[in-house]
């Protein structure tokens, strides 16, 4: 099953940049273009103007290539035995025999990030290596940058990709539960991540479908948080005493779709101020959802948020956007949903709504969750509880 | 505290390819020239032939970075906040501060892998736009390819580098007893991996000092492993049947250090087949072990190994090498221990050791260890029990 949507509009883009074929190695961009995420990054995908497209891959991953390509044609080369002949040759062999004599080939030049391919212990990187291995398979001055293009066509999901990113906030569920069950007096942050982590893998793998689910979570624990956000929360030995706040961060990936959510959990009974403090998150929350529709800009959606943080006295403790753009990967550059941020939201966009308050007394409160925009307002994606306490 | 082993090794390299400063942007490279493990990969090293490097981060990874670096300077940019300026200014001043009228810099144009930084989740890529940058703060002149240099400089490890890839061994046994506990009829796949990578976790973090640790667990049930290894296993929902072997690859980072284990476990009582199997890759293990000492050849260890296997006729069920470098990467391509292989073992190298067979009546027994080599010969990281059966 091929996804027509997506490769009509590839090639209308295509057409437009006058790019007779696209050749790209990071693990997003090959799933765009053959419905697959790799097992490692040693995968390319030739994605021609006309005609059928090919998937060149190490053998070693054959078996899940094959049943999960659409409409792309697999093309393997022997890898990671003892016997195995070197690698640049034979990827070199199949390039060459997947090009046309095309005029203009677009590739990855100036892309600064990806998401990582299903292994993620371990990266495969194109550097000046790879250039060259192209430069020698289609010609150096055939070689165009197609970053634009493929991160321009990656904000609009299809239909097969906005279930992608649905399945992944589904499961996503099942380790959001989990972290209610666990955030008590005494729970380490690494025991909650951990605990996040097992569930979704073990119970989220074969649901809906999905073949491959991996779990990315961050807990911060009480004062952990209390400076403020940051786009990384180490996760510590730190346990959990009464009255403290958990505020669980969570990346779920399942067959290259991702989402990202956000809980805040009170171990036992919530202050006064957390209370007030979480009602005031999640009114914001719910005001910037209710914001949402096409034709709107992401910076009014940050406002709808913003204001009620802002008359409430704590402008102060929400330091970042309230939501991006994702589904390809953890974080995408479009829609931003920002002050000042000129982004117009389309049908089809799924974005991050994810107010937060950082309180200098018990910590940091976010509540996010991932949105659909559809013609008639926003759809949310995998929706479960985000009260504070249980 | 400096690691004046690294530093000093790394300055006569330097010297002899006349280079005035390496600038590196690769987690693993910033590891290996400041110590501190990059949370995410938007920090550079900078580590100049004279004087004191420096380490340009953003200072939402402040707080770990100062407790980490070793005599190097910390330079910060505002990131990720609503209000941050754009990073490419900011890292541009700082890396035009840092340098000094330098003729030739190193950077890594043509490094291919990389162990991801702490956060796995979304990778940071150096494409060509930071190579323009480096060309705008450099001179493009100036600009050297220093992969090979780095490369090879991590080849052998410096003692504090050996104590933490003993740390990360040592817990990976965490999660080897956990998989030996779980690994019985009924249980799946993806319930060893989720409870192999959560005990690691959770026990993990905080022992010996460790401050980030994360595990990475694949595991192949019964026929899974039957057709030969593959270097990304997918797990799946697949559950143990009595006198199945579970096939457990294990990989540990700890602050940025890896290991690479592997055990296999029988549910329930191995069969004679089985058990003889098991012997046959244990005692190839200890044979190449026993063999390692410095000035023998990777290819001398591998044939330890592989003679065992082959006098057994099961030479053909051993279609990989015997081990590989490893420490700043899960996999590093020095030393090589596989059949041909002109490698030299020296002290204070660090490979694996990982004889298997793949038997198609009943899957892969594999046997992987990490071992140091020492004056007298080698140093098993992390040793913990092998046996097939409890």
């Amino acid at each position: 099953m091929a996804d027509e949507a997506r490769f009509g509009r590839l090639r209308a883009a295509m057409e437009r940049e006058r790019l007779d074929a696209l050749v790209c190695r990071l693990p997003e961009h090959v799933l765009m273009l053959t419905g697959y995420q790799p097992l490692c990054a040693w995968v390319y995908a030739v994605f021609p103007l006309e005609g059928r497209g090919v998937c060149i891959l190490p053998d070693t991953e054959e078996q899940e290539a094959r049943a999960e390509l659409f409409g792309t044609e697999c093309q393997t080369y022997p890898f990671g035995t003892k016997d195995s002949p070197a690698q640049e040759e034979s990827v070199l062999r199949l390039l060459k025999a997947a090009g046309r004599g095309w005029k203009r080939v677009g590739w990855e030049a100036r892309s600064e990030t990806s998401a990582p391919a299903w292994n993620t212990a371990e990266l495969q990187i194109p550097s000046e290596l790879s250039r060259a291995l192209l430069e020698t398979a289609f010609g150096a001055r055939r070689l165009v940058d197609a970053s634009g293009l493929l991160r321009a066509e990656q904000v609009v999901k299809t239909p097969p990709e906005i279930e992608g990113v649905r399945t992944a906030n589904r499961i996503a569920t099942l380790g959001i539960e989990e972290f209610f069950r666990r955030a008590a007096p005494g729970a380490s942050g690494v025991e909650l991540v951990a605990a996040v982590e097992a569930s979704v893998m073990a119970q989220g793998t074969g649901r809906e479908g999905a073949r491959r689910v991996r779990a990315f979570a961050q807990v911060a624990v009480g004062e952990e948080s209390a400076r403020g956000w940051r786009p990384v929360q180490v996760t510590t030995t730190r346990r959990l005493a009464r009255g403290e706040i958990a505020l669980l961060e969570l990346a779920v990936v399942a067959d290259g779709f991702w989402c990202d959510r956000t809980r805040a959990r009170a171990a036992g009974e919530p202050t006064a101020a957390q209370r007030e403090a979480h009602a005031l998150v999640a009114s914001a929350q719910a005001a910037a959802i209710a914001a949402v529709r096409p034709g709107v800009t992401g910076a009014e959606v940050d406002e709808a948020a913003r204001r009620l943080i802002r008359e409430a006295g704590r402008d102060r403790q929400f330091m970042h956007i309230t939501g991006h753009g994702l589904g390809y990967r953890y974080h995408e550059y479009a829609p931003m949903l920002a002050p000042g941020s000129p982004d117009v939201l389309r049908v089809g966009m799924i974005h991050s709504v994810e107010p937060g308050v950082y309180d200098p007394a018990f910590g940091g409160i976010r509540i996010e969750d991932d949105v659909l925009v559809t013609v008639a307002g926003a759809e949310v994606l995998g929706p479960v509880s985000a009260e504070l306490a249980g």
